[in-house]
């Protein structure tokens, strides 16, 4: 859904030029969503847990964990299929509320075709001491975009 | 994951208190999101189609349809289970790429237990002329916190 | 994964043809499954609930109701992509325990493209007087096969 | 959906118990499925390619996939929950067509709470040389049975 750009004959994209990809999306900008990780199947992407990102009880809202997902599949699709794809759909587990410094929602390729990727994802958050903590699980589904 | 709140004994909710979960989320401020119908296991959520919610091509950020989806779910699972619920997870197609003015994310239960609720929902963009187009479909599962 | 067949250039099928095809799945024999509906985005597969169906406290099993899921999904997006297709990957939610005569899983397709058809199924049981009850709900993703 | 059988104050399981559950389950028997694993969060059900499992092609029909995937959830969900467990649901996305000897479905408990357990799953096929072959993958929600 959000990897997607003009078909321009390279579609193969190493971590500089993804990420700017990624600041090319307005909304993952509002978030302040940072691309650390790219390539070989994998794409990692960083979420700073701001206030105006909570839910009511003061976590992280399950929606930056959704957003998180989707896009982390995404880009990681992106490393096999190239440039030009989009999010099929994707599942969400959530495990626990999300709480600490960091949002790391890191996907792996588990399978890339010609029609489709099948990508996992997991989603955890990082303390002030570095402790990490599983809080959501992704699996979804990247195509490729069409050529002209 | 969403609109949980504290066990006060009156977990029923109307329009007017769930619009109030939802604006005490500020995420859901962030993105400038409205409940415009909740009750009778079934909750309304609709988000105006700003630019800084797009994503690089100017279509709407995938991440902002999961966000609705995951919110409507959950509000509609909280008018049969109460105000105290959490997201399990969910599950989200994408149809085609949304534009327009408004998002409108309207969720269904299913069917509502003891232990969980299963909620479907459409997500529909709306154009200046009022005409709907439906872009993404979810289906999730809703969960009663436990009580003390 | 399951309505694909050679690409003989003839990919329309009628239901009398989409029939021959579930018919020539040993494993939906095995389970006598029988194709009722199948057209303009749309396909209904009934299965007789035998008790060698069951699981162990006198219910419909979940595996058959995800078989009826995955084959009622697979042969919807048959109707709008062709005969040549398989099953991208699907989530089902269940409702309440399967009991009664015969189980009904009636998918539609929303949104059928080039790339993908997403399809919704609803799976209800039917008892000897004829009542339904909605007893699980799935979503998923049907996938056109490559030409050569 | 499958593993929960009578609240008798013994809801734990060792492997031998648990596989005379799944063999207690007709389904299972009709097809052949075995747990050869079971305990600390882990479930392991296999099943032999026979011909009458095949779809048209030849190949493992996705209904057998989603079968196992649905009970090695289950009986993972069941290690940490305790006997009486059901499935709320599971996503599951196919990666390639899966053929040889034996099917494998190995779930893994991500985080069991009070209220459900998310769990993964990966399903492989083992040819006659035993190499394995990762052919599709699941992840879902198994709840409790709420004790009287």
């Amino acid at each position: 859904m959000t990897a997607s750009r003009d078909n321009d004959g390279t579609p193969e994209l190493d971590l500089a030029l993804a990420a700017k990809v990624l600041d090319a999306q307005p909304f993952s900008r509002l978030l302040g969503a940072r691309l650390t990780l790219f390539g070989d199947g994998a794409a990692t992407i960083e979420v700073d847990i701001r206030p105006d990102l909570h839910q009511q009880n003061g976590f992280l809202h399950g929606g930056v964990l959704s957003y998180a997902a989707d896009n982390a599949l995404t880009f990681a699709g992106g490393t096999v299929l190239g440039a030009g794809v989009l999010t099929g759909g994707f599942s969400i587990q959530y495990l626990r509320p999300a709480a600490g410094r960091t949002l790391i929602a890191r996907a792996q390729v588990l399978h890339g075709g010609r029609r489709q990727a099948v990508v996992r994802c997991d989603l955890s958050t990082v303390d002030d001491e570095g402790a990490e903590k599983l809080c959501a699980v992704a699996q979804g589904t990247i195509l490729p975009v069409a050529r002209g």
